[in-house]
């Protein structure tokens, strides 16, 4: 058992509607400690690749995102969610859909930070539905750039999303996989990996 | 001239209408070693304080937070700007206009992850007219938790927000004080420090 699912079974709280609660420590407050401890995982999960840059989208993913780029030395780009006056210019965009929030986000980053020649380590807090993790895929597919692999945080393992990435043939490495969890029981299940 | 400073001068971009860009390294792609720097330079600006917690706003505020976190060993928190179902049960809340995308937002603090004996850090990328500091601060007193000092990437010397916030009373830190920047020359001059 890896520092987070240890972690999610101290402190995780289930919800009805398939609502893990984690938000002492992963997506409200933050234990930085225990992103460093997750990075140093994916560090090695990834080794051998040769990561560029890492791509996640906000807001939860940033501080994930931050804390292990530094395991891979490389920068951080955030997709952003709502079109600013201060990102003008060329970007790519896709559309994805909230399971937490149930609505449709027009998601965009900047053509400046994705290269042709990037190697894109995608990041995120949650794998459920996989929307949002489609998005980024098509976001660096439309750049011309590798996503080289992804890592998780935390996959509902009883939704598709985690199976469809991993059909299309993506190194997709969650820390955490709830096979089942029970609202009545506080009762959670990780898929052994 | 600090690392931040540095960095503007070389990649900050001056648009109309007194918008500095610094997408490339501060809040849509992020430069983690820079982060790290200037958690370095906050350490030392707030040295003999006790922080407790950082407190910074989504979504550009996460990373520096999450990056300078590590220098103080605390935890952050972040404040939501929309109502999730995942964040229920009784939270702080505050309206915070935005300079730059000319809306009102209210953000939310979950009440379970500021306590009365909190000493807080506020963090954020930009600091104009000070509303989104004015409401994490209303936040933190909400709390019965005390302001140890705020951490300020770049603040714009020429709208009152700095100002405000000094006349508070609050050890207000900003790494880079623009004064004045011209969109014509490209020209951006910082407050001697």
């Amino acid at each position: 058992m890896n520092c987070l699912e240890e972690r999610i079974l101290k402190d995780g709280i289930v919800k009805e509607g398939n609502v893990l609660k984690v938000d002492s420590f992963l997506n409200h407050q933050m234990d930085i400690t225990l992103f460093d401890e997750m990075g140093k995982e994916w560090k090695k999960r990834f080794e051998g690749k040769n990561i560029t840059k890492i791509l996640t989208i906000e807001a939860s993913g940033i501080g994930i995102a931050c804390v292990v780029a530094q395991h891979f030395g490389v920068p951080v780009v955030f997709a952003k969610k709502a079109k600013s006056i201060n990102l003008e210019g060329e970007m790519y965009t896709a559309e994805v859909e909230s399971f937490t929030h149930k609505n449709k986000n027009q998601v965009i980053v900047s053509k400046k930070f994705l290269q042709e020649n990037d190697r894109v380590l995608l990041i995120d807090d949650f794998l459920a539905n996989g929307c949002a993790l489609l998005g980024l895929i098509q976001i660096v597919q439309a750049a011309g750039a590798t996503v080289e692999g992804i890592a998780i945080a935390i996959e509902k393992g009883f939704q598709s999303g985690g199976r469809i990435i991993r059909n299309l043939g993506y190194q997709l490495e969650s820390l955490a996989i709830v096979e089942e969890m029970n609202c009545q029981t506080g009762e959670i299940v990780f898929r052994k990996q």
